[in-house]
């Protein structure tokens, strides 16, 4: 264990939750009933059964579900369907590092908001709407946020409906966590609140496996044509057989208790890694206690350069995300991501306490 | 037959050309053999075994070869890394619609040039250059070309080779059909004559299937790095389970007889083609007589506008694409593109009987 590198890099799933038997069964009954629809090309909106199943599970029309090679694809195409060069965005301050590259390279310009433990700072956003700014696009991962952890309350999710409203921007739900709480009540989802401005982000991968790449959004009505033409002038369609693998692994009534596995796994992984931190950093960071999802996000106190945090945890065989890459601006120097799903109990531990040796040479 | 709805729209394969048995051992072996690497997130460029086959049967380092949700996906990105809004574009006239679509969506200005018997006027490009045109990319199908069905000669390959070099821009060279030829002999690719200067493309959706969605790119060096960090801000990678597929395919020897197949299935057709526009249209229309691919492009004597014959088409029970789409700016009014694979010997005879008819009434 001591010389083994441990990685609090990237947000990926274990490759011992996936099963390859179950996907095999399904391959297998899609191809001898979905043959000739799912090997040929198709409408770029992807496989109508998936599509009934997300519609009827979101209480939606079918033609706003569009599914795609995983939701940060659908992200890119929604950026670029909706953004001129110069548009605002409105997202959380850290965010996730992928999507915020996707908003700029479309053109947006992001305008960050301060994470408290309850979810973004609603006052500043609503000041910053008061002063004049109009964001046409306002990103946020409500539940189990990446990179924090941190959760949106009620509360503040109904002040963001609201002023969606007022200020007409879309709002983009990405929450491919949310069905993965490992105690503790959900939140209603800010699409509940306001299904006419948001655009719910949601995939397959945290839950049945990344390498389908199957993704989905639920768009408001009348923006779902614009971002099927879009896909279809980028690539045709998605993989329907992708697609008809999840959507056979649903409709097996294998999804559910697949899931409630997962809980089971990750929620000792999380508890190990709190444990962890309260063992080792009580005294040298503060972070977010979160009840879900893949990531814990820990702020450090002392004044740290990122460079050199990410040096000296490499020579302690520590493989850290560079935390500046969460932020929409400056900072980030403190922050560091944890994810805890792809370690076990016992490298989560080993992992903290190194990265406590490590924070207590500065 | 004489009620029945015949269909000369999209070029796609024949869903008996399909083979679903095959295709579910493929996915057994792969998911008994690298279910950890194809059910995870990868790095963007994809499945290494199957970069490792492209790489050897092109002869290019693994790096250069990029894997994707189809070559029209590639093409995309390769637009979005390459271009600035005003860049100059080269590209046949007619060319295919939707790569058309994607570099103006990139900001590209198109220029056409002809396509004359042995393909493009290479007089004309040669003439734009030397006044001053300056393209960042020229977009070639020199093989059984999309929509015309020509085949750019060797000379002429060559010339645009040493064009290329000269003017120092990129080719891509989109060639999806290059192995479906049905008579006649193979002619180099303008790869195989300026590998420095071409992005090759092509893709396995019309060698196995579409909804494999599995493409690939052979970039230029120093082209690769960009575009597979693209890649990865836009959907992190492609699936690795189909392009696994791909490569157990392949390593099974069932590439090669398969084409064999499909050959021997659309030469049928393609002769069926042939020989009723010869009975029917040769009067009032000429076409290429191409030796391969999926389309011949007709073009009619007759002054007829676009919206005109498609209506009177549709009356007689005849869905044709709209032969303007294909054109980079005025034009197309009289062009047809007859993709002839996906439809029977007899559907054809009756296809362009009824075309005829149809044509006669101008």
């Amino acid at each position: 264990m001591k010389d083994r590198l441990i990685r609090f890099t990237r947000g990926v799933p274990p490759t011992e939750s996936f099963d390859p038997d179950q996907l095999v069964e399904c391959t297998k009954s899609v191809l001898a009933q979905y043959s000739d629809v799912v090997l040929q090309y198709g409408p770029s909106r992807g496989f109508a059964p998936l599509r009934q199943q997300l519609a009827q599970q979101n209480n939606v029309e079918l033609q706003r579900v569009i599914l795609g090679q995983g939701s940060l694809n659908l992200q890119d195409m929604s950026a670029r369907v909706m953004l001129k060069p110069g548009d605002l965005v409105y997202a959380e301050n850290p965010s996730y590092d992928r999507a915020l590259t996707v908003f700029k390279r479309a053109g947006g310009l992001i305008k960050g908001f301060p994470l408290e433990q309850d979810g973004l700072n609603v006052d500043a956003v609503e000041a910053s709407l008061k002063s004049g700014d109009r964001p046409v696009i306002f990103y946020i991962i409500p539940d189990f946020q990446n990179p924090s952890g941190t959760v949106l309350s009620f509360e503040k999710r109904q002040r963001i409906a609201n002023l969606a409203r007022e200020y007409e921007f879309w709002i983009i739900e990405d929450s491919p966590y949310r069905n993965l709480r490992y105690r503790g009540q959900d939140v209603p989802s800010i699409f509940d609140l306001a299904p006419d401005r948001v655009f719910k982000m949601s995939s397959f991968s945290k839950l049945i496996c990344p390498g389908l790449r199957v993704g989905y959004v639920i768009a408001p009505e009348g923006m779902a044509d614009p971002i099927a033409r879009w896909a279809e002038d980028s690539y045709i369609n998605s993989s329907y057989l992708n697609q008809a693998i999840v959507y056979d692994y649903q409709q097996r009534g294998w999804l559910e208790p697949h899931i409630q596995c997962l809980k089971d796994l990750y929620r000792q992984r999380l508890d190990a890694l709190l444990k962890a931190l309260d063992q080792h950093m009580a005294s040298t960071a503060t972070w977010c206690r979160t009840e879900g999802g893949f990531f814990v996000g820990v702020t450090l106190k002392a004044n740290v350069k990122a460079d050199d945090l990410l040096k000296r945890a490499e020579g302690a065989n520590l493989q850290l995300s560079d935390g500046r890459n969460f932020f929409t601006h400056a900072g980030g120097d403190q922050f560091i991501r944890l994810p805890f799903c792809a370690l076990t109990p016992d490298e989560i531990e080993e992992g903290v306490a190194r990265l406590a040796q490590v924070v207590n040479t500065f």
